[in-house]
């Protein structure tokens, strides 16, 4: 992987995905997003709704990473801080948006834009805006970073907006042969496959079905003339024991 | 919250996380038996398979928390490093640890334990095991950091033994009101009441069902009693916009 290629990291925001109530969504459709279209997601964290926790994770992120893209908070109630501490990441101050308030006030009508509403027009100074085509409330884009709604359909239709204007790298192909052999049966030989195979990755994903025991074997790359050879090396060695092991794209 | 109350990292290892792949399951699995004891998880972060990520991972959140879990890498397989770089982590070299040989032994038969399968009888020196009931191959504990499989069952079976062994701050107790209210229409009403409890954790959550939005409000925190009176103050509000709004437990 050379220095052109971009690289992101996920940033999400909330308690309740900290204290279990919520299982984040988020992280795996961002993964899935950007993996489609070339830019590896090289880190994600998930930090609570203290802003002191969101400017320290927000600021290692931004440095080290080509992109970042932050999830939640962005809403209208009092534990919505995601704006601020964006801001604060930055160091810039917090103002209403002109282009964010026109959109609520066609939204929700100018006497019901409530201060409540407004809040949603606050951003960064020197921020952009993300369209969000479920509800209005746009999201944020300050630097190299994405701030994003929460709740995931909004997210996604954010971040399917978000990827047309990402620079991304060489596409990434994955071939999955999947059966029902125990990863240590296959462990050696495979690892002689990855060693003969050192910019393929290849990954050993068991699984339990039925109480019974399967591994799912990655082999994943931007070559896909190498992805296709080692898979077929792979494929071989997981039907010599389960003769139904099948593989499949993805 | 005082210093007297222990607090948590999770810390997900591997590359099908970040390509999308694997949706991650370990993390909310990990909330919720940490929220049910009373260890708060302050922070979660979710690194590739490469031992210099996992190493300054790991080292950033053991010294910050008083555990950290880990979920994923220590199978047979080339991919699995997570053993290595724990150990690299605290500085300590990789051993054979002779009980979980013997446990393997037992499990496969002497005959059949190959050089892969020995692979996860290695251990940090200083190290004692997690008991791994599905599976047998053990995790690891060393110092505050709990090493633990990444199939989310095993992960699981794991983690319900070793919630009998932490130290725990009080139990947190939770109400939910939910209802067709759309977050805005509630948010200056429901900061005040945030401001009049302010040591109960108010948090707002918007979903979409069937076309609708609707909020669901949660009153979280040690003390059951203002739980409970901030929770009828916010059902009240919630019942002034949807007349069928309800409040549960968690």
């Amino acid at each position: 992987m050379t220095d052109d290629i971009p690289t992101a990291a996920a940033l999400v925001i909330g308690n309740e995905i900290l204290s279990g109530r919520t299982a984040d969504a988020n992280l795996n459709a961002i993964a899935t997003r950007l993996t489609a279209i070339g830019v590896p997601l090289r880190e994600a964290r998930v930090v609570p709704d203290i802003q002191s926790e969101i400017v320290a994770a927000l600021n290692a992120l931004r440095a080290r990473y080509t992109y970042v893209f932050t999830t939640g908070g962005i809403g209208p109630t009092h534990d919505d801080i995601t704006v601020d501490a964006v801001a604060a990441a930055f160091g810039v101050p917090v103002v209403e948006d002109p282009r964010a308030r026109a959109l609520l006030e066609r939204y929700y009508g100018a006497e019901k834009l409530t201060p409540a509403r407004l809040r949603m027009a606050r951003a960064p100074v020197g921020a952009d805006l993300i369209e969000n085509p479920v509800s209005t409330a746009p999201g944020i884009k300050i630097g190299n970073v994405y701030v994003m709604a929460g709740v995931p359909n909004i997210m996604q239709a954010m971040m399917d907006g978000v990827v047309l204007t990402l620079r991304h790298g060489p596409a990434v192909h994955s071939l999955t042969i999947s059966g029902f052999m125990a990863e240590s049966a296959i462990a050696e030989d495979l690892g002689a496959i990855a060693a003969r195979y050192p910019h393929i990755d290849i990954g050993s994903y068991p699984w339990v079905r039925e109480g019974r025991f399967g591994t799912a074997l990655v082999a994943r790359g931007t070559d896909d003339v190498a992805v296709k050879a080692a898979a077929a090396e792979i494929l071989a060695l997981a039907r010599a024991k389960d003769p139904a092991a099948a593989i499949s794209a993805g």
